[in-house]
């Protein structure tokens, strides 16, 4: 099995190297105080520390609905499983789901194309562009596979999102041949504009819609979940018991009671969303200043900013760039068949803007030693 | 999927259900205070709350190496790889090894047998007794496997515990065939009244040994290990990042912070096994009293007293006892195939002496009325 190319960057670079690479939140932005006055809250009681139920903390799941709700998409504690982290969600319901075929978009989440692979699932990849993916495509492959994996806001890698003409789109092929969408919206709260409506709540019955505490407050709590209707959850228990009884419990008991107070994290979301608004108008602006060869949609949300060179091969760029302390995803690593060799995908959520100045200055160097061509 | 009875019952008690079910360690004794002073520590550092390398924080591998340094068994960071609890170690290692045979003890542990049939193994179950398993039943099926899974420990659900001799035998069995053992371990700390070398010591390049602090500190922060050499860890890497990218840092971040002070993990344990000795006995002398004709065997460590009746269906005994608010796992659960129905289970580490003969009672009225037999 091959390992994921940004978790083993994650693993070489050291404090000095300027990473574009991860989709790392902005470690200054975590809710530190708050989150340690809520672990100290919940380990006065003993029960934080004991073996919890496999679907998850009620409390943390009534607050989950909750959020749901509030968005106007009819949600209760039952239709919400906890896990750890989406990436275990992801996992859950591929083994559920071994051996099918499935839709994806091209390019697609890394760590979801690994877990479509271990579960033997075979994949098959439809265009995506700014606005949404290639509908007559969607239809195509969605009417045989019957079943889809989408990431509709501000996606990874590209940074796209859906238009409100395309979800609805996607949700009347779903509903038309009675299929399962998988939604994974671990950016959906970090938009720069305005908050979409899920695909899912068109087909709440026929959709697995994944959520995460990663992106918003914490990634080393592993804290995701799984909202769906009763009928599809219920099969997934098992699986879930099996792979690590339940999901870390202190974790749970310190977002259930960080969430208690609605207003902290309402403000703190609002807090994120204008400094990564921010950090990606910075980038963009020294990626147009520095390296205005690089063409690239500016996303509506999330850590991304993808494009391309006209002739570089972004895989043999990144070797060069690694040497001197700078690393990026190439997009090659984002296909699965496909031979694209020139896109590059950055984060722009972790670096400050004195090493995003520096980190595409060396790129620029770099490339204009003019040895780094496509194949 | 079969669910797994032992979660089941978890989810269906209630604060007032007598619960000899469950392997719970007693919350009481959860070093809260400790735990929350190094939470505190920990959080003021926002690495704490941010991704972590799939394998594990390094500055808690060096302390569970040491662990087995100070056992005189050879061990470093690199031998060690963080789980999200033993559990999803055994998921890891099961998913590399899919489609294979495994050796197994019956009676087993449940939630191993589950995550053996997820992946698609063939459970070859060879007798198990007090002083360890038919080490000639264990070389025939060895011998076609080449791969075993145990828990020489106090097992669960048993307790029963390998000689000396009987470690040596199996050790030399698996480097006869160079096969590979998984040696369960989590209740190896847990001794009454002295610890045991592992068998992976004397093979450290065929087995994986897996270790957890759930029984020792706390379940809630599911964190478990491999120890095994690095040409063993280094494949199931891609697994573990798939599955979850990586264990829950900040209960790895506490856990490391903890054990910082060595004493508080000493003196913890020897609390522990001092007090589950206590409980063990009582348990013992109450079954003794009150339900005579229940024949079993003293634990010399571990969690669980594991017995039977004479002409008792303990599956028919448990439903009944299920009414009445008392719950115990019946022997049945822990086989494959074998008919066995007058085995029970019992944790002895959950209940206050108080509920033991409350529990047991309500058992011995069950029984007297005489309407559950052996079928």
């Amino acid at each position: 099995m091959k390992r994921s190319f940004i978790r083993e960057i994650l693993e070489n670079t050291t404090n000095e190297t300027i990473s574009f690479a991860g989709g790392l939140p902005d470690a200054k932005l975590f809710p530190q105080e708050e989150l340690k006055k809520s672990a100290a809250r919940v380990m006065n009681d003993a029960v934080s520390l004991q073996y919890f139920t496999s679907t998850g903390l009620d409390k943390l799941k009534e607050k989950i609905s909750q959020i749901y709700n509030n968005d106007g998409f009819e949600t209760s504690k039952e239709n919400i499983m906890i896990t750890s982290g989406s990436q275990q969600a992801l996992d859950i319901i591929s083994r559920y789901n071994n051996n099918k075929s499935i839709t994806i978009e091209a390019p697609s989440y890394l760590g979801a194309m690994n877990v479509f692979a271990l579960n033997n699932m075979s994949q098959d990849s439809i265009t995506l562009k700014e606005g949404g993916c290639d509908t007559f495509m969607f239809n195509t492959s969605f009417k045989k596979s019957k079943l889809a994996y989408l990431i509709p806001d501000f996606q990874n890698p590209t940074g796209y999102t859906y238009s409100e003409e395309k979800r609805k789109e996607v949700a009347n092929i779903v509903k038309q041949y009675d299929g399962i969408l998988i939604e994974d919206a671990p950016y959906s709260e970090i938009y720069f504009e305005k908050k979409y409506d899920s695909i899912s709540k068109n087909i709440p019955n026929n959709s697995y819609h994944l959520g995460s505490f990663s992106k918003t407050l914490s990634p080393a709590l592993r804290v995701g979940w799984i909202r769906a209707s009763k009928e599809l959850l219920e099969p997934l228990v098992a699986y879930k018991e099996a792979m690590d009884l339940h999901t870390n419990g202190l974790a749970q008991s310190i977002l259930s009671d960080y969430l208690k107070n609605n207003t902290n994290f309402i403000s703190h979301k609002n807090l994120i969303r204008k400094v990564y608004k921010k950090n990606m108008q910075i980038f963009a602006g020294f990626l147009d200043e520095i390296l205005p060869e690089f063409k690239y949609t500016k996303p509506k949300g999330g850590m991304f900013i993808y494009g391309k060179f006209e002739d570089i091969n972004s895989s043999e760029l990144v070797n060069k760039c690694m040497e001197k302390g700078v690393v990026f995803v190439p997009g090659a690593e984002f296909y699965n068949n496909e031979n694209v060799n020139s896109e590059i995908r950055f984060n722009f959520t972790h670096c400050s803007s004195n090493d995003i100045y520096k980190g595409l200055n060396i790129i620029k160097q770099l490339i204009s030693k003019n040895d780094i061509k496509s194949a």
